[in-house]
């Protein structure tokens, strides 16, 4: 008799964005008049960089010439593009990084997940809470137990490591989904120094570091000293340079991060991931590693910067309403999300509620990315100028 | 101390392929005059068809428009092309399936191993050898137990359920890789049976089904009575349409089927897939997914099928050479694989470098499939008309 993995039992199931969806169609159905801005899902809308696009249309033609066609790449993604993005590290962070240290992904998301073949069950994993639901339930889905620790406006959204609890699996986020907030170098030595004294790994998700403006924060967590022996990274060209329905990333596995097998020999990630790559992926399609080269052209890189500049216009233009408002906010400046205190201290939903059916603006309740979400409201820069200052009006008018 | 999933330390190193290549360039290195002509990786050499990279050039093109760009798609893919999916299933098989029991993968290798997150590590995995070893792999890794079914001469490569042998999970590949070999379904029927007698999952990999050309062999494990309420089935465009570079294939998980879990309830495994879908992935690329659908119109499948032509072409060629010869091999018709005794009752290696330094032709050693696979050798019908011919005059004046 088959038997299923019950820890897909344990999983909690989050209704947020069908919940969300519901409430909305909901409303729209009974006031079809009214025009509904949606400011609640992390997609952006900005279409692909013109490089790119023609990258692609490149490419493609290039599949359809005997020639030029490409079958099977390599597991661990194009030499083309694994050098493109060393090249990346170096010239924006300085940071060296060998190419079979770089693995080409379809999106952070799946990574993220993935990379939790790689260890045991027993593994004991931290979250920060609010936290984005992926590192939690991949890890419910393999049976590890989960610690949070809780991100609030009394550490201002950047938890620091607490001694007394014992991790060995850590996700950090930054700048964060969904608070906004950014670690600076000195918060993530006290986490490299945290994991290295405790054998911990770092799972780092940078996806958002393009958003990073202010040069004195980190876009790497290989820009501290010593996360190359405990830290692995991922990062998305989703939200650098619209990609989320084109789906490219890539996975950084330091040769010097080990853990432990059971007989407490240290045991290199790298080589790990790797057969965990060739046995279970087949690579990112020829096509999108070409459309993803493009970002990094110098030309790739000025269009991309732009679509940044105006998704951040959108977040300056969010940030300086709730200034306004005097209501309390993270994030804004080197990230495209907002994390806004409910005003007169409602809870999450009843706020988008009064969102939805005041201003006709839909936003993301706190309460659905953790306990300490409770409270707060997230915000994304990534739609239209256009709908962000009407949005930014009606928020003005109802508060 | 993180720790690792010490199950990695229990896969078999295979070396097949890499053993392969370093052969090959010692060889090459050492007589830099010689063709060396490459029948070994399963890999298509025909460009993409026309229809396809139009689709996809078309797509990138909606791509840079605000008006048509696409963001986040369904994780379970886009209901233009899981609709096409359903559509080519009744019109070539007559199966009716719900546009919500298919799910678009990145190609069939993914969801083959991924659907292992679904089960228990306790299940027993049956296996046919020789095998493609990702079924092994995958599994060694998430620590569950293998049972290897012998596929040989004496049952023509179309091994059957043996009542004594328990097994919860059962991978099935037909037409085969690495033999050639097709079930029919009458045989398909005795396994459908055998899984309903002992409630186990058939894990039936059809990524060879469109080069089946007999009428009365199945394409789909759905075309046997009952196989709903036991069968999840793998399909890909790799082979059917050129795809390995391009990553798209389809998954197939009927709302009947079901496992049990720890309290001995059936769980529905759609469920439970689209849970994990929705948590580790977040689709294939739109411009792939529109590339893909282009494969269903009359026009793509006209181009596709003359690509199946012509590789199947190969197929009797090398099948004639073998028979002149009078070589036993399987596979051939209605699959893309030769499956040749080595000559003489030669093993697989030695018959190897036998072919590459006398005939500079590259094949794969049976052994790397499997202890079953020992003696036998695989030929690919993926190669170019000429090269084909080439090679077989090559073994005929060897032989």
């Amino acid at each position: 008799m088959a038997t299923i993995n019950d820890n897909f039992l344990r999983i909690k199931e989050s209704y947020l964005f069908s919940d969300i969806a519901k409430r909305v169609s909901a409303y729209t159905a009974a006031h079809p008049d009214k025009k509904v801005i949606r400011m609640g899902i992390g997609d952006v809308t900005l279409p692909l960089a013109p490089s790119v696009v023609e990258a692609m249309r490149t490419a493609a033609a290039e599949m359809g010439r005997q020639e030029t066609f490409h079958g099977y790449g390599p597991e661990q993604g194009y030499p083309f593009l694994r050098d493109a993005v060393a090249q990346y590290y170096k010239g924006r962070s300085g940071v060296d990084l060998d190419t079979d240290e770089i693995f080409i992904n379809d999106g952070a998301k799946s990574d993220v997940g993935n990379i939790t073949d790689l260890f045991g069950p027993n593994n004991t994993v931290l979250v920060t809470d609010p936290v984005y639901p992926v590192y939690v339930d991949t890890n419910v889905m393999s049976g590890r137990n989960i610690v949070y620790l809780p991100s609030t406006r009394e550490n201002d959204f950047t938890p620091l490591p607490d001694p007394s609890v014992r991790a060995d699996m850590i996700y950090l986020c930054s700048p964060n989904n969904p608070t906004g907030s950014v670690y600076n170098r000195r918060q993530l030595a006290q986490w490299v120094d945290y994991a290295r004294r405790n054998g911990s790994i770092l799972l780092f998700d940078s996806a958002y570091e393009a958003y990073v403006s202010d040069p004195a924060l980190p876009h790497s967590i290989y820009q501290i000293e010593g996360a190359r022996e405990c830290a692995i990274e991922f990062c998305s060209f989703s939200k650098m340079a619209g990609f989320t329905g084109t789906r490219c990333g890539y996975t950084v596995v330091p040769k010097g991060v080990t853990a432990l097998d059971a007989a407490g020999r240290p045991v290199p990630l790298n080589k790990l991931w790797l057969r965990r790559q060739c046995t279970k992926f087949n690579g990112v399609p020829y096509v999108v590693q070409r459309a993803a080269e493009a970002v990094f052209t110098p030309q790739g890189q000025r269009e991309v910067r732009e679509m940044i500049g105006y998704y951040m216009g959108n977040a300056a233009l969010m940030a300086e309403t709730l200034r306004g408002k005097g209501i309390e906010f993270a994030g804004g400046v080197s990230s495209p999300y907002i994390w806004m205190r409910c005003p007169g201290g409602m809870d999450s939903w009843k706020f988008f509620d009064l969102l939805l059916e005041q201003a006709n603006v839909v936003g993301t309740p706190g309460a659905g990315f953790g306990r300490c979400g409770e409270g707060y409201f997230r915000l994304t820069a990534f739609g239209s100028r256009e709908n962000t200052r009407e949005a930014m009006d009606r928020l003005n008018r109802l508060l």
